[in-house]
This record gives structure tokens, C-alpha cells and sequence, in this order.
């Protein structure tokens, strides 16, 4: 079942080199190579294809308890990917298949078969979705936005869900879905382009413009949420969350799934300030990780693919090329630069 | 049915002159007095014998939208007490009945049927409970510990629990409580004396006096809670619900029932930074108003009656005498000089 390689293939690794301070600087990171070897008897090596650029990756820079292992000084920098099976030792995988996997930030991964588990190894059918939506609403951001929704949401028809980072890989996949389940869906994104794509494409009833001002949020969710906010789906924190908890409905449901505006933060997290709304209308804010639903994302990629099938669900990816842009391209989160989920495509480099 | 008052009584009141900004002050009210009249037919007169001093008073203040209306200015000082009825010309309450209700500040109630309901009018039982048993863990204090620990902590047995306040009203049934339900429990007070108290009388498993030094928290949840907290029933707010925020386990349950520490504040509330520990930990922050389980009242204070019979359930009350008292002894609950639940005894000042 195996292969033989070409000679002399050359795998390019991004690792981190310190621990970041704010925004992640380009001495934070150092570039390696070594030779790609043949996997062992029961092993695969898969090649990158494209990779996943998300906030979640800051968290994992830096030390501390969090809801997974940070990343080790010297270690290739985590990320989930899609490849092909570039040669195979396991009856499972062919040579060109195409998975999805935790790939890191490097060309090429090989897994011997007791790293599969940890390393998330699943087959994907280009079918269903492209290789970048499966980095996208059928990856890691789209079961997030569905269980977070869901699970954590649990929208009822014709309330009013609204959701941050609208036109982000996460934000797109809650939206759509919300209006799917039937209920009424307001974002909140940066810039006039990504609120009129929102809008326009996704087909949200409204979509806020955080920069358009600083009552912006505020004046937009009075205008656009008249029966105040049922869900609110946080992917950015900060006065962004503060603004939304003012406007509340009782027993409300205010997910946490992140906090972008905070990450890079070099002082401390900005507490939402109006937490005491939670009282007044008896709300609920709860954290999700996604990693917990991982027996149930067969049935919700399955549930996904037929609305993308009867094209209820869209997607969008905003692909950036070379393994060695990574550092400037992972940037492009937190300035908000990226319009629609943020993919690195892996090209041959060596 | 009605019976002939003495000739001359006056109800002495204590009225909300105007809005405090920070602590109140002896010029946010007014001591107003005027007759007492007959109830009318189908109404009640009732005598308060005993008042609740509640935290929540200060938020009643204060203007603005809130799970209640605010005391409007010129009005007497909402509050709940128990009394006994003076005069009825209501079949159904007689002369020398015990009731709890909706007082007000004031020396006398008169209510007309229509008003019973909104009033919360109930007889009580001094079989069951004493007067300021009524007003603590058989009233809104226990009702409030009592749904916020069972139905939105809800605990299992061996899980940790722990709680702030912990001399306080809410906190003295809830940790107990928590005790029954075969949690471990872990109480947050101000001072040496309470918390012996709160150990030695109450059968707490262990006290942090929250005064004892900076890391006073911090190192007693270490030492107390060595198995991470699986509920925090908050009445504080601040830094202890940050601190505490960074030791909760998977799936840990916040229940927001106050945060005393801020409400005289005359700047913005003191937002949980450490908030993103619910993602981490996939934990939840939830808000407890006790009104929304006003119909199982009945049910929670035959239990907690039970627990009373049988020893397994101790309350201690704060009494304060006189109506006039008022104004100075709600300040003890803001800077904790209160010992165990904070009544005022209403003794006759006509």
C-alpha cells in the first residue's frame, strides 16, 4: 500500500519561537525544514492542502490553563487542515484521499495510526463541500456555530438571535443557520462590505456596522432588534458584548464562544460591565468548545451539507497563498482584515 | 368581621425622598405619618411587626428598568414583613392572623382584596417558624437560596459549592442546603466570627474570611475547594467573583443572585474579567429573581420547615428595633456589619 516519495522532499514547518506579548510579532515565530520520511507500517503522511487560520490560535500561544494544551516553545504552531494522503501504510487510507486533520502549520504531516484519534483524522468528500468549506462550515468554525447555536443557543422560532463577527467563519454558519431554525438574525461585523454581503447574501434580516461610530451597535440594535435579543451569540467581547447585554430579553441566552477584541490585550480581559443584566432577566451566558460535540459532528455536517446541497447555506473563505505568509496573514484576524473565513492555502514551496 | 381601632393610631413611614448616588444618605428620606383608617369591605388592616433589610433595597432606588420597578420618589420604602392583621373585612383573615406581605416601611398596611395578590399577601405559621424565621430562611431570603441553588446551581451530591455572603440571609440557607443535598461547601464571609459561625453552627465544611489579608480568597479556595468549584452561588460580585471564577470546574454553574460589593458604586459595575473561564470550562453564569417561583413557594417552605423541625437547617437573624432605625441600619448590610439575616422589630412608636 505504500509509496515511494520523491527524493529529496523537503517538509517547511512555521514554529513557535516565544511566547507573544499583544499582537504576535514575526520574532515570535521561527522556520524550519526537515526531510518528509516514509509514514510507519500502519501510518499515513498526509500532505497539506489548506489550512485553517483562526482567533482560537492566539489563545493556544499562550501559557496557562485553558481548554486545550498551549502550544510548546519550539513546536509546530497547531492548526487544523485539509490534505490528500500522499502515501499510506494503513488499509483505511488510499493514496489520494482527502482528509481533514489537526496538520499544524507545515506542508506535510505524517500520523502513525495511534496519533488518528488525537490528531481529529477524517476522511472528507470533496462532494459534499469544497476543500476550503471544510475548513469552513463543514470544519471546525461550522460545528462551533452549530452547537454553540444549538446546544448552548437553543434558538425557538421568531426570536431574535443576534451574533458577532457576522461575516467571520463562525458568524456566517450561526447566522444562516438561525434563519434556517426561523428565527429573526441580526450581525454585528466591521465595514459596509461585509454588513452588505450579510445581508445581501447570507440573507440576515440586518447587519450592524460596528464602525460606523461609536453608538453604532447601540443605535443598530434598537433599530433592528425592536423585540430586544433572545440569543446572542459573542465571537468578540469587549463593549461590543456590553452593548448587547443592555438590550436582553428575559432568559435570554448569551453564548461565549470568543473574544477576539480581547486576545491581544497586553492588560487585562475587559469584564462585561452590564453582567448584572443576566440577573435582572434571569439570562444565561455559557462557554463552548467545540471539541466536546466531536461524536455528533457526523449528523451535523451531515445536516449542513444538504443545506449547502440546496443552497440554504453559503460560505465564504478569504484564502490567503504560502505557508511562509502565515505570521502576516494570521494578523489579518484581529484587525478584522479578513472578509469571510480565513484559509491558508499551502502551495509547493520547496 | 372588622374590629374598632383604638381612636388616634398613626402610621409613622419612611418615604424615598430622592435617589442616593452611592451609599444613602439620611437626606434620601423623608419620615412622613398620617391617620389610620378602617380597611375597606373585603380588605385588611395589618399591623407590621418585623421587616426584611434587604440588599436588593438599594437596587430599588435606583432608577431605571430593572426585574422590578424602582420606589418611586415620595413613596414609602418598599419591603417585605410579617405582621398581624389589626382589622378585616375579610372572611378569610381575621383578627390576630400572622401574614407576610409587601409592608413597605411603615407601620401599618391597609389592603384592599384586589391588592392581596400584588401585596403577596400570605398567612404565615409561627408553629413552623418564628417571626424573623419568616422574613429569613421561610422568606424571600430562603425562597431565593433555595431556587437558586436547586434549580439553576442544581447540585449533585459530592460536587463543591461554594458560596459568598455566606452569613448573610441567602448565603446561611443555601450553604446549608448544599449540605443536605451532600455537597461539599466552602462559604465566603467578612470576619473571623462569622465564619467560626458559619462552620461551627451551620456545619459548613470550611469558611474564607474574605478580610483576612489580599489572598485571602484566592488561597482558601485553594486549600478548601481541592477539587476545583462545581457551583458558585454569588451574592457579591467584584473580585471574589473573579477569583472564584478562576477555579470553577467543567460545566460549573454561577448563579447570579447579587453583587452587593458594586451597588453603591458611583462608577460602572465591576465587569468579571475573568469571564472567558466560562468558555474555558464550558461553564454557566445565570441570573436567580426569586418572584418567578412564587407559585412553588409553598412547596420549598414546607421542605426548609422540615429541615427547621429537624435541626438540619439553623437561621440567625440581625434584629434591629425601631421604624426610625431604618436609614442607618440598611447601611449595615453594605458594609457587612450585619450578623446573620438584617431585620427591623417594629415597635410601637405612636
Amino acid at each position: 500500500m505504500s509509496t515511494t516519495l520523491p527524493p529529496g522532499l523537503v517538509n517547511h514547518q512555521i514554529r513557535l519561537a516565544s511566547r507573544p506579548v499583544g499582537l504576535p510579532q514575526a520574532s515570535n515565530w521561527s522556520h524550519t525544514s526537515e526531510p518528509v520520511a516514509e509514514p510507519a507500517e500502519g501510518g499515513v503522511l498526509i500532505k497539506a492542502l489548506a489550512l485553517s487560520l483562526d482567533p482560537a490560535m492566539r489563545g493556544w500561544m499562550n501559557e496557562g490553563k485553558s481548554y486545550i494544551a498551549p502550544v510548546g516553545i519550539g513546536e509546530v504552531m497547531r492548526a487544523g487542515g485539509v490534505g490528500q494522503v500522499l502515501a499510506s501504510r494503513n488499509p483505511h487510507f488510499a493514496v489520494g484521499d482527502y482528509v481533514s486533520a489537526g496538520l499544524g502549520v507545515q506542508e506535510y504531516l505524517s500520523l502513525s495510526a495511534d496519533q488518528f484519534a488525537r490528531a481529529g483524522l477524517a476522511k472528507i468528500d470533496l462532494r459534499v463541500g469544497s476543500l476550503t468549506q471544510w475548513l469552513n462550515v463543514l470544519g471546525m468554525p461550522g460545528m462551533t456555530g452549530y452547537f454553540g447555536l444549538m446546544d448552548v443557543g437553543q434558538p425557538q422560532p421568531g426570536e431574535t438571535v443576534v451574533v458577532s463577527g457576522a461575516a467571520g467563519a463562525v458568524g456566517q454558519t450561526v447566522g444562516q443557520l438561525a434563519k434556517i431554525k426561523g428565527c429573526r438574525v441580526v450581525g454585528i461585523a466591521g465595514g459596509a462590505a461585509k454588513c452588505a454581503w450579510v445581508v445581501n447574501e447570507l440573507g440576515f434580516d440586518a447587519c450592524i456596522d460596528y464602525k460606523a461610530g461609536p453608538s453604532a451597535v447601540r443605535d443598530g440594535l434598537k433599530a433592528h432588534c425592536p423585540s430586544g435579543v433572545d440569543i446572542y451569540f459573542d465571537n468578540v467581547g469587549g463593549d461590543i458584548l456590553d452593548t448587547v447585554l443592555a438590550r436582553i430579553n428575559r432568559k435570554a441566552r448569551i453564548v461565549i464562544c470568543g473574544a477576539i477584541s480581547q486576545y491581544n490585550n497586553t492588560t487585562a480581559v475587559q469584564g462585561p460591565k452590564n453582567y448584572l443584566s443576566l440577573l435582572v432577566n434571569r439570562a444565561r451566558m455559557e462557554g463552548i468548545v467545540v471539541f466536546d460535540y466531536a461524536e455528533r459532528y457526523p449528523i451535523a455536517i451531515a445536516e449542513m451539507a444538504g443545506y449547502l446541497r440546496d443552497g440554504r447555506m453559503k460560505s465564504k473563505e478569504d484564502v490567503v497563498t504560502d505557508l511562509q505568509a502565515f505570521p502576516d496573514a494570521l494578523l489579518k484576524l484581529f484587525n478584522g482584515e479578513n472578509f469571510g473565513k480565513l484559509v491558508l492555502q499551502v502551495t509547493d514551496s520547496s
